[in-house]
């Protein structure tokens, strides 16, 4: 496999590594990572996340397996390991069969490599496409809002939703952005802030509770999101908080935009309903612990409920930011959506 | 003074005394807080809050000051300095007014210790009658849910919007509270979990932007708040937050109840847009410090908005359970509210 570098995961010839995103912003350390359970590992304590960057790091490793003598029944083992790491994502799920669909190729196991770098290569230009057709919609001087993490950390190009946000700041559209914090596990105030600062975005982080009076203020001219899953009828998956900021965006009547590659709808996914919700630990809720330190505020005796993902539906939707163009509801369920199991 | 004792405040014929709530759940201390930059420190951090529970320390240590020789004019300095330490907050306005106006009676200074008495004794009994009058409202297995603190931390009696859901756990109801963590400083998931700990009531908290999902759930029946400041419109402070619980609330169709006593309206602002909003420390949203420990997750190099508090227009409200009864928006808009000014 050829070397590479993005902003979260490389590949210098030798070790696959993945930035620890739980040392950000204060920190920045590669884990070497050359085997599913690290990065299995990995994902669930989200050192890695952003669902297009879990599918290529998951599509990498594999290609790195082949190459090192894995054969299709063992990859198929990894794989189904692999996709119960993080059940809500689609990515990894559609990454991780195309790269076994290459299994039966005669040029195995350089049609993996192949595959992965193709895929590797296909969510840079993604992004790509996504920012330029996504910045069109973003006016001068707009006062935008986001939430959770999508931008290069959770990508391997410029990101979904951040991408879109950082192409209209160096077009010189003078843009502001409010960063929700994201909790429980602060994805907006640790990572959007972090690379905020890095490409000179001017913004203020606020607690998600905030949003509401923000826009009430008349402070949000639109709301910019990304996605875990979207459905064929243009429910989606996203980071919990998610469909609350639909729900206030669309009482103060504010533009709310998902922004996605094509590889996030699940063509076998007819509506919301249908998308499972990971719950994760009660001590995410308690408290808080990073490189910084720990706290724990909230009694051990007291029960949590933890959803890391909520489903926004399609209504609340202004349009969908896909790489291949922005689509209304109806375009979106009138397209015949590729389908990575029957190809 | 005659000696007392509530949950957070208490006299023993020597010191008064506020429970340091910045250390619940893990630590019950109690501080002296015998003069007014005591008492002033310990509001803007926190250590006690509640709009009522402020505004009855304010009066007592204004009872003693005036026992210990203070004359008119060195408790109208006093009632300035204390009234500026939260200035969103109405009550702590309502009863320095109420021992104001006892500096000119011929019994003075024993008519300031008399008010003061009163004021504490008064609240006892509104909570009492709140949490009657609400209780009616909750039918058997209701699953409520609440924002911040507004129990016997927040006030002298058994709370607000606590209160009456803990009355209606008291009669037998099977009620469940799921606790909103309430960011920036976790009253919440700190000191409302504290709270249904000791009183038993089942309980679950959630970050704030889970609400939502609960709600898009069907697994809430009725929402419970307390209230900082109520315009004679109805419109309320409260909070960060409570607007986008009302917000969403309102698009789920879920009943959404203002908990307060009288005290909470101020005959002086009409509506909502008369209310100021505080704003704190960036430090606040950037991170964490409690007795436990303390985190910072994000850059000190990015800004932050940090209201404390938001406004909830009237038509969001079901319902505002006074001591003196349910009211509508009409019942509340038609009632003459008493005006401490001008008595």
């Amino acid at each position: 496999m050829q070397p590479f570098t993005s902003s979260s995961i490389s590949y210098d010839g030798e070790d696959l590594k993945i930035l620890d995103q739980t040392l950000l912003p204060h920190r920045e350390e590669w884990i070497s990572c050359n085997d599913v359970p690290t990065l299995v590992e990995i994902i669930q304590r989200l050192a890695i996340r952003g669902a297009p960057a879990i599918g290529i790091a998951a599509s990498l490793l594999l290609a790195l397996r082949a190459e090192s003598g894995s054969n299709k029944e063992q990859l198929q083992l990894d794989i189904t390991t692999l996709q119960a790491a993080r059940p809500t994502a689609v990515n990894i799920i559609n990454y991780t069969r195309r790269i076994l669909s290459q299994t039966t190729c005669p040029s195995f196991p350089d049609s993996v490599v192949k595959e992965a770098e193709n895929i590797y290569q296909e969510d840079i230009l993604l992004c790509k496409k996504m920012s330029q057709l996504g910045s069109q919609i973003i006016n001068k001087n707009d006062r935008l809002l986001t939430h959770c993490n999508t931008g290069s950390l959770a990508t391997a190009g410029t990101g979904t939703a951040f991408g879109v946000i950082n192409h209209a700041h160096e077009q010189g559209k003078n843009i502001f952005l409010w960063v929700d914090e994201t909790r429980p596990l602060l994805q907006g105030g640790r990572l959007t802030a972090w690379e905020c600062l890095q490409k000179g975005i001017p913004h203020k982080i606020i607690c998600d509770s905030s949003a509401a009076l923000i826009m009430q203020q008349g402070k949000v001219d639109k709301i910019f999101v990304g996605s875990d899953r979207i459905a064929t009828n243009g429910d989606f998956a996203n980071k919990i908080g998610t469909y609350s900021l639909a729900v206030i965006a669309k009482y103060h009547k504010i533009p709310f935009y998902v922004v996605a590659p094509r590889t996030t709808i699940d063509p076998h996914c007819a509506n919301g309903k249908d998308i499972s919700i990971e719950e994760r630990e009660d001590t995410e809720v308690r408290g808080f612990a990073d490189s910084t330190g720990s706290c724990q505020w909230s009694p051990s005796e007291s029960s949590v409920y933890n959803p890391a993902f909520d489903i926004t539906p399609a209504h609340l939707v202004t349009s969908w930011i896909l790489d291949s163009g922005v689509f209304t509801q109806k375009d979106l369920v009138q397209t015949e959506w590729w389908n990575p199991k029957e190809t």
